[in-house]
């Protein structure tokens, strides 16, 4: 069954990408010779380079809070020019995601609810000619995003494809713990992890972090202000997982930490499972 | 008395912070859910982390130049999730200024005259659930400008509020000198303090620095080409207060200063008060 | 004979600098005082900074792509406050260009064609007073911006300039190989020369490169996916000139290079000239 058609005539279209600012005007120049750049939005054009698992994670963060029918182009992609395809996925809401299929949309189209891809034929958005093989975002991607923006259908762009799956990697909950690892390097050098906020029990005071090989106490906290200036804290992130943080400090720096390090916490001082609390 | 309401129906908002922009984003998704994207400018992502002195002066220099009746949003929040209230200023051309009661915002409210402030009660802009407690930009000022884009009032966010009060800091005029400060370190590495410009006399032809404990002495110009390459010399800034420069090097690198760094400067060549001529 | 006009009622109007955000900003405010900011596209606020040849070569591919009659503005300009004039381009699609007269809008007034040039007289433009000489983008530039933007027309802005000439500097074709430069290493630290990708014969394997004083063998390819990790290659990059990449790595730090780094390509495996077949 074909998912309900939520697609305005002038939908907003978001751009996310690794690609820096002077490659994202060129896709801008694409857009802007045929919709109203006053539709398009740049969420980023600073994702780290070549991360497909963090750009997969941003871009859901970004992405997934944007109006039913918005066009999402995004743009990690190592693999330009070679074997992989290129795709739309159309969702539940008649939101559409084009970029390469390496990935890097999948979680954003799972959250978006009963994605359906197909494959960018170049020649059904009007591609007949390139510059270079290196830059799909400009010269395929874009035609693609113009071609759903005008109103076609995500089936024109080309035939189904069976979409490349990534899972973001998943915690583990254990007794008074959980084992997972960081997705997620902020500015501030904020470790943003993929262990779930509501796993920590209420009134919990303390937790114990090993990341990669260094081991330290910290104190659950709700604000980073909670903490000493310089001193080390495990918060609840805004992305809904558990963040560990030093004061106007960049903890990532301090913990040797990066996208994919190890993360396993213990927490003391919070209910026990079936125990009646203070 | 209340000020004048300048607001339109449909105002710009800018969106200033030290968050980057995948965070900031976040804060573009939640306002393009209510209001039309084309009236969102984003100034900047990238203020100093945790600079809320050097912000409330960029801030300054950036808003201050919007039309009558602007909303603008601002993050530089070491304190979320703690004591600091949130904070709606009312300004007396219809501007409202929104983000931490930290002091960032102070300066630009009182350019932009009489300022009323109210305390942002999470319930009356429709905030009753959060994911976090680290990110207000996007759970808490977000659905806040959303409520005053829509037409809603500034008193209706919530209680007058006492605002914190952060006053930049204030250079002091010498005989043929000043005493002052480095408030920002800019792009290309240029010191912009808070001496302002027409205190140094027409003629003044040099000027001796004495920047934290270096003591420097360099031309007072017009323009970075009137230096040879490399060498230092003191300008009137954008700002309009006195830069030190170096042409085509950073002289914070240099001379090793950053805001707060103290300033003394002494020049020579300029009229002397009440002297007739140079 | 005067150009044709295409220009619109109310264009599209592009930013390109290396002012960083903050300073960018303010142009933009200046903008939104008299023009709809939805028409207001920021290409980038992160050229290179005083970087006039790399900034000419980057600006006209950005702003290149974009519909007739829109108006550019940049900014690079270590002579601000000197002696350089302040220009506007009108070219043959109706579209205007202003900033400093160094070169820097050169190229793409060549590109869009028959170019007329005209000299910013403040006065005529509005300006008559100024905060300091260090900042025509906001103080100068943009309000030519506004009255080209309301309709005025470029002759209207100042008297005609014989504007300044910047030429990129263009390779040279060898029997079998090329000499050319660096004109820019991109955000992935890619090499992009200014040797046409058409040069390289159908058929070529493998390109000797010599990048200032080091020589190197790489496979020419189609996509980095060709490469193994971390290993050289030579592409067809996306600005239709010949691209010196390493694999998921920064090929500008491996070799040393930058823009106006010499580099001379000799090919192997391609058709000679006049040959049959591979």
């Amino acid at each position: 069954m074909a998912p309900p058609r939520g697609r305005r005539r002038s939908p907003i279209v978001t751009l996310s990408s690794d690609l820096g600012s002077v490659y994202s005007a060129q896709i801008k120049a694409v857009l802007a010779r045929s919709i109203d750049p006053a539709r398009v939005i740049e969420l980023t054009s600073d994702l780290p380079a070549h991360g497909i698992m963090e750009g997969a994670f941003l871009l859901r963060a970004m992405a997934g809070g944007f109006p039913a029918g918005t066009i999402h182009l995004a743009v990690v992609d190592p693999g330009v020019g070679g074997r992989r395809a290129a795709v739309v996925f159309e969702c539940r809401d008649g939101s559409c995601l084009v970029g390469p299929d390496n990935g890097l949309l999948f979680p954003l189209a799972e959250e978006l609810g009963r994605p359906r891809a197909f494959s960018i034929d170049p020649a059904r958005v009007g591609v007949h000619t390139r510059v270079g093989t290196t830059f799909d975002g400009r010269d395929l991607f874009a035609p693609a995003v113009v071609r759903l923006a005008l109103g076609g259908e995500a089936e024109e762009v080309g035939p189904p494809l069976e979409p490349s799956v990534l899972r973001l990697p998943r915690a583990t909950h254990r007794p008074r713990g959980a084992t997972g690892e960081v997705l997620h390097v902020d500015r501030f050098g904020n470790l943003i992890t993929n262990i779930p906020s509501r796993w920590i029990p209420a009134g919990t005071r303390r937790v114990s972090s090993r990341i990669g090989r260094r081991l330290r106490e910290a104190p659950w906290v709700s604000s980073y202000e909670a903490l000493a200036p310089g001193s080390m804290g495990v918060l609840g992130s805004s992305f809904g997982t558990v963040e560990i943080s030093a004061r106007e400090r960049r903890a990532a720096d301090a913990l040797g930490a990066t996208p994919g390090t190890g993360v396993v916490l213990t927490w003391t001082g919070g209910r026990r499972r079936g125990s009646i609390g203070k």
